[in-house]
């Protein structure tokens, strides 16, 4: 199931890494779900980085946000155009350095890059999950997890992190598995989705649901919901983005103005401006990349969080209580999606419970993709914090 | 044409009005549009409020947003439950007071609430024009509007005012016909459509142009997109809200708590949170009061506006040069449509230019919908500064 993997070594000068397999639940031992339902049978697609020590003391697991995958980073060969998703923040004298520590990252449970979801084949009929998958949780992703670490033979965790719905999934881990991590990082998340959020969501889950082509979810992999998902995709695109990040890629600049009249105006319903093309290709490129129904479980998954309610009946400080971690928090100062509030909030109340917590406010204008992005500013601040685990504390 | 509707009084006790319509542009005179075609037959609907002095010096338009209409204010009949879209700022002692004014809002041009616009009907095919419709420019709006003044017999307005893209309009009219208008209201509203706006926008257009239903713009009414409409809508409306009054009025409550689990989640796809329900509902009634051409056409409308291309080969300034009248800017601290950087970015124009100008930041938590809910913020601020016209200037 995961042999072998655990003594991956990891070469910096050619940085390959491996796609893996594992099951983590049978019909013999389903996962049980939130909802009430069990899970059978759970397989997670997950990578590894550096060579777990003897003591199995140097683990890091990494969670991935809504549309990311185990791919953390390096490249599958040499040849490869294409690296992992944080490949910035992985190296040696990097945040994750897999000199020191053995890096780990799977795909979510729910998800549609290897680990089971709806499209993964329902044993029962033959034919993908679709809509008969059960509605799945941030903590049913991170039980997954769990067991994930369990095959590994890893009781304890050095750290978990994430970024956006990853840092849901750290949050989680550390209040539903106090003993299992000693640090957390959480980066651009929030303790809870927002009202505005969730909307955000329905919405796209409005036009996904409403494509004809999504025929209750049953469509054929070639003939997804296009619209919907393209839909879906290019609106979350733009709350990832911020204004001013938008101002100074694209402003009002026309993409082929010579087309128009003497202001590059063309008159017609053409994508005309620069961002219209733009948008349009991220909405285009998303289909090759992920599925429709997916993307309707992972926005559930999202809606759903909320740490004071699931662990605190209702108070974030019983919430957090529950947890023993020393904690990482950053926020991006343009982050719209998660403002910095978000992080705020968590931070402030760790500080009541006099939790160890690290809080810090990274200047950027890229709005929320700047946790993908702003790796000169996270590297030192993240890498830093992750070594101090190892020095006696004050 | 307009006969008779000059002399309309005001009754305060009844507040009624009445829709009328006037032909703007014949064969004879047709309208020449920015795209460098022309249009005819066009016709405007438009009401009145109050009466036209013998001067003919009273008059106010008042210029609507991207989805309003003619009705300001009142009713059409006693029995009516609805009211005109500004309704709580026209009234005796209000900033639109009909006892004193001639106040007159119209249907915009590419309307399709009775002016000429997608929706209508082409003569040349006696079917909607749909698609044929040419492109028009806020500019193109503004000369409609000044024909609706020829027609009613007033060379130069009192004033001039708008929110969102009626503030377009009163921007465009000032630097257009510098002679005829004396005072011009910009209210949310900015100088040209940011690129986060346009993708906005450009998602919009994407929902409804890839439609089935759409069917290159030749649907029948009766079976008009109504999930790229729909889509459109809840998007926009969303982002007329601030987050922070979604969270005061929705939160993450649930619609029907007691159909679920402890949390109230019910692990299925219906609209399960507050925000979800509201935001579909606004999305389902808004396809009965609006036409999807005509969404499409609006929304190009807005991506064009840049004042200073248009009037001052890229300077604000040059542009705003060409107005002789006395100004108003007022922006909602919440709104993050058209955040308060864009009113000042006028307003600092006009103090450059040593034009009178009233600045406001009106506080408010409603986003950018604030323009048409702060009439208690709004009406003394805008009521004074139109009244100060009529006092000698320092």
């Amino acid at each position: 199931m995961a042999s072998g993997s655990v003594s991956t070594p990891w070469n910096e000068a050619h940085r390959l890494t491996t796609l893996q397999h594992a099951v983590v639940a049978s019909e013999a031992q389903p996962l049980a779900l939130e909802s009430g339902t069990t899970l059978a049978p759970v397989s997670v697609a997950y990578e590894t980085y550096g060579t777990l020590n003897a003591e199995k003391s140097n683990a890091i697991l990494v969670c991935h946000a809504l549309t990311g995958d185990a791919h953390l980073a390096g490249k599958y060969s040499p040849e490869d155009t294409a690296v992992g998703w944080w490949d910035t923040l992985v190296g040696e004298g990097k945040a994750l350095d897999p000199t020191r520590d053995f890096i780990i990252c799977s795909n979510v449970l729910g998800g549609c890059k290897g680990s089971t979801g709806p499209s993964s084949l329902n044993p029962a009929t033959g034919q993908p999950y679709a809509m008969a998958f059960p509605v799945i949780t941030i903590g049913d992703m991170v039980q997954t997890q769990a067991r994930l670490l369990d095959a590994l033979g890893i009781s304890q965790l050095k750290a978990i992190l994430g970024g956006s719905m990853g840092g849901f999934q750290a949050l989680d881990f550390a209040v539903r598995y106090p003993q299992r991590v000693r640090s957390v990082a959480v980066v651009a998340s929030s303790h809870k989705l927002s009202a505005q959020a969730i909307a955000f969501n329905a919405v796209a889950r409005f036009a996904i649901l409403n494509d004809p082509q999504w025929q209750n979810g049953d469509y054929p992999p070639e003939a997804p919901p296009q619209v919907g998902l393209s839909t879906a995709r290019m609106m979350a695109h733009l709350t990832y983005l911020s204004e001013e990040a938008l101002e100074a890629k694209f402003g009002r600049r026309r993409q082929n103005p010579q087309a128009g009249d003497h202001l590059g105006q063309r008159f017609d319903f053409t994508s005309e401006f620069a961002v219209e093309s733009y948008l349009a290709h991220q909405g285009q490129s998303f289909l090759k990349r992920f599925d429709a129904n997916t993307y309707l479980y992972m926005t559930k998954a999202l809606d759903y969080f909320d740490l004071a309610a699931t662990w605190g009946e209702g108070s974030l400080l019983q919430a957090l209580a529950r947890s023993e971690a020393r904690f990482f928090v950053a926020a991006f100062e343009s982050d719209w999606r998660f403002p910095t509030a978000c992080s705020q909030a968590i931070a402030r109340a760790l500080r009541q419970l006099n939790r160890s917590v690290a809080f810090v406010e990274l200047p950027s204008t890229a709005g929320h993709d700047a946790f993908l992005l702003e790796h000169e500013a996270l590297n030192p601040v993240l890498g830093g914090w992750l070594q101090q685990e190892e020095e006696p504390q004050p």
